[in-house]
């Protein structure tokens, strides 16, 4: 009997030996697929720095066309793509408004006063999200020069902080007749802004007669090795060139990455629906848990979810660890896990799996 | 009969010529007094920037002493003085924990991110002050380098934005013990500290055990011209001078306005209880009237009050100005009154009476 | 015999004890003379923050009118002034051009860069002074995104490094026009610029015409205890007193000093042609002696000269020391001498015999 | 006749359509062999973010080893290479000194003032290349505070606006000495490093025990599409993912950049001493031609030549740009020439006849 038990112990080890990974921290993972790395392969490429990198050239065009927008810029991430945003917008000591939350402020490395010297009003929105009547609020008077001039409003789609919530696009026009009124720059952190066009089906041109930059990333949902790129019209592009030059952005043949975000855009889009279809499921398996004491609502790829005990979370990493399962800590009981290319079927369901099985 | 009511108005009118204005928009409205002036004309003054104006260094090693500390260093300006103190404290694209009302963040022209490049996590506090809970709660993990690494705590004693609300003693010590263990910096911005010491009946070396920098304002309760000292240890004021220097702030024979400073420290501090007395009486008055709404505690030389209705403000701000009076309006019905050296006890009651008498 | 020596020595001691120090280092050392001692104690004042202070209002409107220009702010440092001047006409990133050893670059504690963020393209110049030639050499090609924009020339007038050299307003005349053709700023730093307008003879209103912002230094030549004015027209003096701000300039009741100001300007302003005589003579007496190598052309009321051994330095300046007599020593053998409003014809007579009498 | 001269200008046409075209502007223009490529489509990548990209960690260890330093760091782009060195090694307001041609000042769009925030005394050196007395001499005295601080010495080797010249091993050695004494960093933009240790016959470990901070180029005559590498001691590489994070640098899963870098340093580097011979070539070549007025010693892989008449400028570059062939133009009758892995010996040969042919 102990043998057998042994004998299974020894299988089940062997199986976990060859248990594929399943990272469901961030969509930042992914790797390659086999098509894309093809069209890495048979790229055409050139030196983008004199703007000679035809397929660069094309991703940015192909952007701004499909946003129905002036220019396009492509840089290699998306902090430096909303970080030269901010610098077109702003002049040092203004302020811009955004969520509490937003990643500009919270997950930039502090570049918006490092990279622009300017700062950021905190507004406390829900799940990352503000209101018009928010940003109203939360904008000095322009004559009061004690106070820092408000120049500009960041919003973030969907918000990832706020567990991949979307925008209500009603909302987003208030906010843009706001920033019309106080003459405020609007810009979007579109790091996830395919997930949201897909939950929401809605048209990136409407994003682009909005907003007057927005950013958008290759390399979360879509799937590429890096690269993001930054939308915008010709009058507040006009200096994109020297900004993503003095932050040191300006690469050479990197058409071989760009080929990547073409492919991804032809091809990566639509599937989101199946990452926001899993990241659904998965909230609703963790909502029957006894160990869960909240889940917050799932709109798109991300999980948000709180221990019923917080002192359980180490525990509770580590039964996922044992399993190869890997996901993110946001600390006092707060977990966030994210859907993605890389995770397929049958991981989905080995993962929903455990997370039935877990005992605390 | 319509003559006399004529006869009456020219009086009136008359009266009204001849009354003094009642400036209580500021504490920094003051005009030195006539021992004050005698100081400046007598003042011993040499060339600063070298070190060498005797009355300067008096005032500095003055403060020093009467707060326990290594140094000081005079400012023209609070605000220098407070963005000195962050510079010294941090560097760029770090991060510093203050209320959402901090004056360091509101009103000091946006200068933590332009002078310093930092960016302010803002607290909601209660009426401006902070708790050692979420000092704590808002420090960045260190290892994670996405989020600004935070280095230093503002408090502000009184606050201005909180209606010179003081910090209880207590409650600074844990926020001390929070920046030992987490290793960040802690400044004071004391622009009205004396008002509080006064208030509380404390001793300012409590606050020089505890803060690693404080900065004073001569210029608000104490009545001098201009002018404001940082206060602090070796370690962190090394290059007090250097920063001075760079954001143009190193003057000449301004030993004229120390000695104001020195005078205003030897007569000024212990009749800031006359301020808070008014202060106190002017709530209370406020409270029995029909126009407003609400009286927020008065514990120093500041009442924050709200109208009943907001949409009076033009008007009672209107029959105020027919009196001479004038006052801060802080928006959307939100009033401001600040007592000082120059409201005398005869304004005093004049102005008892016209809050009596308005109707709006 | 011995005794008489003695007793001589005695009176010699006493004699020099008794000896005002002769202080040339800089004509920032001057104090107050009584005329503007009673200017300060009679100044009407108010808070300038409010822009309610009447002295400080006169000064400015007095300066710009002197100067035919729209506007003028006084601030607390020449070093200030300079520096807002920069930030003004320029966005981080971009490029000055100014002397090699301009006071902008070279004293003002790295201002431009860590105010404003930009570089400076040094010149070759001659005494401090650069050529309309030069100017055009250094421009940086505007669509070369590589280079840093140029948008700004500084110029100093007289230059401090140079020794008092003054400016050919042809000359100046001719890079206005550089100016124009390249769309630059240009800035006029004017620390000692009435040393200038008093050995040139010129008229302020040829250098309002020219430049499009001017700072002029009160401490300096015209003897007041502190401050600066920046003087400009309204299209670039816009965000004047917000630059102010950030940088923490804003005081309070300073029109006791701004009142030293205007006294200045109506009293001290012809008497510099008695500073450049003295210099002058000064600068003949050295040409005269041994241990001089060389003297600089004087041509306001700064002497440079070089000592015939450099090694000699410590030597020559430890015998100035003993008559109570202190000189600014640059180093590698170079000295300089400032006169100013202090340095009176008794005092001159005495250094100049001092000169004559020195053996090393 | 004419027939034939027609039938010969169409087969010259036709020709010249055949023509590769040759791109001698820079050594950036290079375009991966297929060994590259297969290195890349080969790599093993994961999220560099997260620091798991084992082809990344293997490139920066390989460089900290070849160099002997204790650690390496991926970026972009050379400029944000040296630029977050900059940012290591100093504070703002702090002062550089670098030749006055230096990359690092002149072709990386402001960065040392903007991201950074400090100036550059620019040193009159001698192709680019400054020695240890001239470092020396331009340092501010530290305890002057009107001055920047000193901070940071920044080499470059080889020398880009001086034509590829090498430093001499010895001199540098020298200026360490000076950085010691003087408590300097010292840093070495070292895009072109790899060519001054083939010409030199130099060891990269003697650099690694010189520099505290070496940035290496992948993408000039290594031939990759894109990336730098920052090299350094641990302790100043203490904050260099927070200042590439900061930056905006930090990529995914670009191990496949960093796999070219892997397979260049394996497979390019010695063939530099091909581009250093052709360049000697052109160099000669030049030298006998009439419309040459001066060609610069030819160290490595760029030549910098001067037309006799600048005035032949755009006719030159006309005549090349019929051929297909590419140079820059630096102005004023300044040209310069660099060769690199994608000029083939067929190319050199054509190019070395139309430079013997050209007449102007």
């Amino acid at each position: 009997m102990v043998r057998r038990l042994e004998a299974l112990c020894v299988r089940d080890n062997l199986n976990k030996i060859n248990m594929k990974e399943i990272d469901l921290r961030s969509d930042t993972v992914t790797k390659p697929t086999t098509g894309m790395l093809q069209a890495i392969m048979s790229a055409e490429v050139g030196d983008d720095v004199y703007k000679e990198d035809p397929t660069v050239n094309e991703l940015e065009q192909k952007l701004a066309k499909m946003f129905g927008m002036d220019e396009a810029l492509f840089f290699p991430t998306g902090s430096m793509a909303n970080q030269a945003a901010i610098k077109l917008h702003t002049q040092p000591a203004e302020q811009l408004i955004c969520d509490k939350w937003a990643h500009v402020f919270n997950y930039e490395g502090g570049g918006a006063s490092f990279n622009s010297g300017v700062s950021c009003k905190l507004v406390d929105g829900d799940r990352g999200m503000i209101t018009a009547e928010q940003v109203e609020e939360n904008i000095n008077p322009p004559d009061f020069y004690h106070s820092p001039l408000t120049t500009l409003v960041c919003l973030e789609n969907t918000t990832n902080k706020g567990g991949g919530a979307c925008y209500d696009l009603k909302e987003i026009k208030k906010i843009k007749k706001v920033c019309d009124k106080h003459n405020l720059g609007l810009h979007l952190d579109g790091a996830r802004l395919f997930n949201a066009l897909v939950a929401k089906k809605e048209d990136p041109r409407d994003y682009g007669k909005i907003f007057d930059t927005i950013s958008v990333c290759l390399s979360k949902g879509l799937g590429t090795p890096m690269g993001s790129v930054l939308i915008g019209n010709k009058k507040v592009m006009k200096n994109a060139m020297r900004v993503r030059k003095v932050l040191g952005g300006g690469m050479r043949q990197i058409g071989f990455m760009a080929a990547a975000g073409i492919y991804a855009l032809d091809n990566h889009v639509e599937r989101l629906a199946q990452d926001h279809k899993r990241a659904s499921e998965i909230g609703e398996v963790l909502r029957g848990q006894a160990y869960v004491n909240e889940v917050e609502p799932v709109e798109t790829n991300i999980v948000i979810f709180y221990l019923q005990n917080a002192s359980d979370e180490a525990k509770f990493m580590k039964k996922l660890q044992e399993e190869k399962i890997r996901i993110s800590n946001m600390g006092q009981g707060k977990l966030r896990i994210v859907t993605h290319l890389d995770y397929s079927e049958e991981m989905h369901q080995r993962f929903l799996e455990v997370l039935r099985s877990v005992k605390l």
